[in-house]
């Protein structure tokens, strides 16, 4: 769902720069039978820190896959890696040994931690009243009871400690294994961080400052085209890192800087506000859902759905909070729901065709009094694949805006891209429509 | 937001394997600005094809991290190196080269490239009424018509070629080079198929047969005992490979096989329809969607959605051709709206509340009689976070079904999770009490 582009990067000086690579091991994640989601939170967690990630490694739970991983990091100058996965008790989950031999230490048993995952697993057999078997339950502890020796352990969240892991010498990386499930990782992640062994190595990197801009209506071309005629008219962009990104139809661009760069950071900013008045309408990294529920607050919307069927609904719904201003919708497929629920007239419809600007109007007008709402939107289109002709084609939506002080605001685009692409647009023009009416 | 485990795998024999590893180029991938969509849908592929992936290394834009990337899946032998992105116009869109560069060729201007990638922009320009620098353009499209000596050309979908790149012997890996945009890689990944450079090499794969089942409301817990205990009355599970997955609220199950294990897979199916026949719903990889639309022709189905707002409309008609029997619905967020649009007596939410069999009830019958229709739905829960009590905690949603013929279902589960899985787990339920009412 959307199309990137790092533009600009800062400045690679070799102060402050801590190298970082990311070792996801599971094959049901290899086979994208579920979605990696450790890889991007790692990822942000090491961006604030300032640690630089080089590269993330999928690979399926087999020993070999995982060390020869490892030793590419370790020859591509990587000063930390992050393994997840593959602390588990069965016998495919071998992470743990193979960071030990990767790092040339033996495996010892830790009696405190076989007891404290021993404690844990009693708990867990109470509170499912499972019978377990004992033997297995003693084998899988006493497995992931076992730590490399010199390593630091980690308090297992679930039953599987983590791992800090020092190499031979100083020039060797340090590995920090981490479990898979999420719940598990990120916890252990923060935890993680209070160890000296870990901080000893993140600490030397320079922390970065960031800001994410939303702009919507604007090319991406466009936007590229203003950062190079910003940057020819003097602004250093040293130290910055601007990454510009196509999400969902909405231009987002993210900054990211040292402290040293931080007068330059902010005259962007300026810039782009300057240049982009009318599309950049988010500076704190705020959606657009969220602006428009601000701008909620103390009225009372009401929808007049066709194409779009209840996606602009559901979106003004996802934030919590949303009953206080939403009164409801109508989801009006049918020519016959437009008539009998919004009391469009059978002859705007016989005359204009569902699909324009009049039964638009006469839908959101019959929103705004079925539901006694003070301001209503009205989106009606063809989502395709069928449906479109020379005059009317697939893409076409109308949309009204309307508020109970008789303002009015209309638009007819044409929306590319496939049916869903269509759908899904449409409530996010209609989202930006409702900001600019209660602006 | 699925969990997965893959239990069996097939003997490995080392007959029919031919090894992958994908890499993706991207610093946007890499900084979790945008998800990577092209790793796992190229991982279906070649899992069809019977290709092993071994790995997906996801680095940033720069040549020498691709560059060290290609050397260490060499170093693993992998036969095939499938390469995504950095294939634009821009100077930091450098995978040709690199590649060129990793298997020993020189790079040459491919003239009938040009010419077509001239006419692409031209007609791209005409179509975009932009003010184009003729002079950046031929730079740009020069840049891309630039093919490494022996490689096969792939025609551009978007701007830019694809590459087959062999290497300097047998030994060496292959390299198959595709854009980024899962729009553009998606059809080139099909073209290249037809490539005789790129089938000598796919075609050493055994191809695995596979069916998908899916089931709705059997913990997987109790699928994976199941087959266990199938295992263990005698059937060979040998040759298969099974892989369950709890996918937003159904278990799939994936079941993948060679030709000679054609027999045991059949079995396998069969057993699970026995023990599961009431939760296995989907013998063909059909989604709940797509039996609710077959079961729905001929039939005028409406809705009378709350807590889910506009969720369960927006999944009906995402399905194409769902206007031959949606006829709408009312999003009916607040009480007055139950009141005004559906008919819900006043009296009825005063005594019961909104959030009520009888509401529900209520709902259904007038979204019936409102639109017209022969089938209607009603949902109305506590998604919270707030909203919740003892009596009626934060998750509780009450379904009600009616057909024309006074047919009735109800159901009032507690649904786990967030505000967001309640809502799209409550759109699921309603789908799934469709299914069984019309079935």
């Amino acid at each position: 769902m959307g199309s990137g582009e790092n533009i600009f990067r800062p400045g690679s000086s070799s102060d402050g720069e801590v190298r970082a690579g990311i070792v996801v091991t599971g094959t049901e994640v290899l086979n994208a039978t579920i979605p990696d989601r450790n890889g991007p939170w790692l990822s942000e967690q090491l961006a604030e820190l300032g640690v630089e990630l080089v590269e993330i490694l999928i690979v399926a739970d087999h020993p070999g896959d995982l060390a020869s991983g490892l030793e590419h990091m370790k020859s591509v100058g990587i000063d930390l890696i992050i393994t997840t996965g593959g602390l588990g008790p069965t016998a495919d989950d071998l992470t743990a040994e193979v960071v030990a031999s990767f790092a040339g230490r033996e495996m010892e048993l830790d009696p405190e931690m076989e007891a404290r995952i021993a404690a844990i697993l009693a708990r867990f057999a109470a509170n499912s009243r499972l019978e377990l078997s004992t033997d297995a339950i003693n084998d899988a502890n006493r497995k992931q009871a076992m730590i490399p020796v010199g390593a630091v352990a980690l308090n297992p969240i679930g039953t599987a400690p983590g791992l800090i892991v020092p190499g031979q010498s100083e020039a060797d990386p340090l590995v920090l294994v981490l479990p898979g499930p999420p719940r598990e990782l990120q916890p252990m992640w923060k935890a993680a961080l209070e160890e000296p062994l870990l901080r000893s190595v993140i600490d030397q990197a320079t922390r970065l400052e960031s800001y994410r801009l939303r702009m919507f209506g604007t090319p991406e071309s466009e936007l590229a085209m203003s950062l190079r005629e910003i940057e020819k008219e003097g602004l250093p962009f040293d130290g910055l890192e601007i990454t510009t990104c196509l999400r969902k139809g909405e231009v987002e661009i993210d900054v990211r800087y040292r402290e040293a760069a931080a007068g330059s950071a902010g005259k962007l900013r300026e810039e782009l506000a300057r240049r982009h008045a009318r599309t950049l309408y988010s500076f704190d990294g705020r959606t657009v859902d969220e602006v428009v529920s601000g701008l909620l607050q103390g009225r009372r919307l009401a929808l007049a759905e066709s194409c779009s069927a209840g996606l602009l609904a559901a979106r003004i719904t996802d934030v919590p909070g949303s009953s206080d201003y939403f009164a409801g919708g109508v989801v009006c497929y049918s020519n016959e729901a437009k008539r009998d629920l919004l009391g469009v007239e059978q002859d705007l419809l016989d005359r204009h065709g569902a699909v324009s600007a009049e039964v638009a109007e006469a839908m959101a007008t019959g929103a705004l009094e079925r539901f006694d709402a003070d301001v209503a939107v009205s989106i009606t289109g063809i989502a395709g694949p069928g449906g479109g002709s020379e005059e009317k084609p697939v893409g076409l939506v109308h949309f009204n805006v309307q508020t109970g002080e008789g303002k009015t605001r209309a638009a007819a685009p044409i929306i590319p891209g496939g049916r869903r692409d269509v759908r899904e647009r449409s409530a996010l023009v209609a989202m930006h429509l409702l900001r600019e009416m209660l602006a």
